[in-house]
């Protein structure tokens, strides 16, 4: 499934290519996220114009709303949405966990309480890869139990187990059951912040049947330094030959330090939820337009940018809408920052094809003030 | 400015063609509303490619905010808001007497309080002109005062007669003041639902120095049978050399009774604001996608509609973005419900020209159900 194409000499970075039911993607690739069937407040013609090839979808959003089966009769999540190249859909697992009081761990899966209606609904390991199967889904994500940051040994240990016992009954499934041949299926390392268990997981489950390995249960709240510490860690255990998925990173500084470490996949809705909070990424850190100084800027956000919004329109007028709370700030902003991410992570690759993306990212981070201009 | 190219033989309609400094504009015309420098949802390009060639702007939202020196520093409202074809813009007299206690009527104009900081601000028939001038408007509209359905005698007459020593006021404004020669100015009728008064403010405001015509103060809540029976009774009274302009009007049906009572114009927020309800314009009515039937419908929602929306999306995808309140929702129905009324008016232009227009209306009459689908 899976080519490296360029190992950088001086970091873990590398280039590669895998191929899904709906054709190639480049890596190191940034999926932007489309939770609900939707990259928000964006069309498809626009991220295929940055040279999107594949976006993330939502098994638990998807299958409350508006459902399976729904799904299944439009012909699939991609006729359904619209979107011609790859999915990856992610199997509700996080989403599951976040629920607090309203879900409960049973021996066959995760019990929940729908947020809409109330009603009780059970995910299982076999269950999700069934319907992220009939979903249409390229590329699937097992049930995983994520846990919040700093979790004690014996909890931790236990959901890492957990979840290590959840993807061996997610690739039974595979065999045993209606599963397409044509979906890819990603296991996901857990283990929190207790280097032991990130090692066994990371061997355990790269080491399993898998089409791809990701690591889940980082960048879940922890100081930066702790999670590429982990990050870092959990590498050095993981089968390199596979491809290697970043759960929830999307932040420029994160992504180049992520590609250093030697990730090839990573998603986040951070681009596309800050573009609708009226902030912007420019190469000399993010900016926050509903700030003062932008009320008489008439130059464009970005002026090295040459996206639609930066083309068209000036700092002082995107202010004027996030003011106004038009609809069409959080469009133009969606597409300046998902184009930012795409050109950042094409020059990484770039960088590495031409062997000098230590510099390359030094550079950038020189000019890039973490804390927002 | 304004030619008359060819009139009904059996109604009031026409087709004609106006000049600004934009560009020329066909008549009938649907003006998009973008009242605060943006029409909600859509990008200029969507617009163009209806053929819209006018849009509308709100002085009175403009003024509050951004404010008028900030548009004017920008280079005027058509750079940006980034719109290349004409802006006619509102006085904001309506908005203005819509804010009840806050505002006051004095001799030299209406004095209010700003929504937004409480601070009191001061229109005068003066001021809106010249502010509309800075603004870089290629159609101008004087201040007027609109009055509630259904006033007395006396207090119709006098809003009638200010209205019209307004007028008088803004012509005095254009040939002493510092006002650009190359914008147009529209006089506003008033009269509310009294015929002699309405007679008496056509008669007057059509036959000053004005290039255009408005008409206020109807559908303001009155029944559709009182619209139409006194726009007809007004239109008897107005100079018909002039391009003649509907205030606040834009659903199907009313659209193809203005243009047959001899309306050039109209602009409403109608077809934009109901597109961020959820709701869309078919050929057989206006149909609220909310609705359980639309749940499995896998066919676009109006089969014989090109639009960008019609071409790519289900009526099922439509239903679940608006359960799910996505941005994207809002801007495929805009897309939609603006291309329908724009198809809509072509079709009407059409059918003038080639001397079928009275069974051209019939036809979409007999199949539009006006209450909905």
């Amino acid at each position: 499934m899976f080519k490296i194409e360029k190992k950088d000499k001086n970091t873990e970075a590398r280039t590669g290519i895998f191929e899904t039911a709906h054709g190639p993607v480049k890596t190191p690739v940034f999926m932007p996220v489309g939770t609900k069937g939707t990259v928000k407040a964006i069309r498809p013609e626009d991220l295929y114009s940055f040279g999107s090839n594949i976006i993330l979808g939502n098994l638990y959003h998807l299958y409350l709303q508006p459902g399976i089966d729904i799904i299944e009769a439009a012909g699939g999540i991609h006729s359904f949405m619209n979107w011609g190249k790859s999915i990856l859909t992610d199997s509700g697992g996080f989403q599951v966990f976040s629920l607090g009081k309203i879900r409960k761990i049973i021996d066959e899966g995760v019990q929940f309480k729908s947020i809409i209606d109330g009603s009780v609904h059970l995910f299982t390991p076999e269950n999700v890869v069934k319907m992220q199967s009939r979903m249409g889904s390229d590329i699937a994500m097992v049930l995983d139990e994520c846990i919040p940051f700093n979790q004690d040994y014996d909890y931790t240990k236990d959901a890492a187990l957990r979840t290590i016992k959840w993807a061996e009954l997610s690739l039974i499934e595979r065999k045993a059951g209606d599963i397409r041949s044509d979906m890819k299926i990603f296991g996901i390392i857990q283990g929190g912040f207790i280097k032991d268990l990130r090692s066994y997981s990371a061997e355990v489950i790269s080491g399993m049947d898998f089409d791809g390995t990701a690591i889940g249960g980082l960048s879940v709240g922890e100081e930066r330094g702790r999670t590429f510490e982990m990050l870092d860690h959990t590498i050095q255990n993981v089968d390199r030959r596979k491809p290697l998925y970043f759960m929830g990173l999307g932040d420029p500084v994160g992504i180049l330090e992520a590609i250093g470490s030697g990730i090839d996949m990573f998603d986040c809705v951070m681009p596309t939820r800050i573009s609708r909070n009226g902030s912007a990424f420019t190469p000399l850190g993010r900016i926050n337009l509903k700030n003062k100084k932008y009320t008489r800027d008439f130059e464009p956000i970005d002026k090295t940018c040459d996206c639609y919004a930066c083309r068209n329109y000036s700092a002082a007028y995107l202010k004027h809408l996030i003011k106004s709370r038009e609809i069409f700030a959080s469009m133009l902003l969606t597409i300046h920052n998902l184009n930012f991410i795409f050109k950042l992570v094409d020059a990484s690759r770039d960088a590495i094809a031409a062997g000098n993306f230590k510099q390359f990212k030094k550079d950038f981070l020189n000019n890039y003030k973490i804390k927002g201009v």
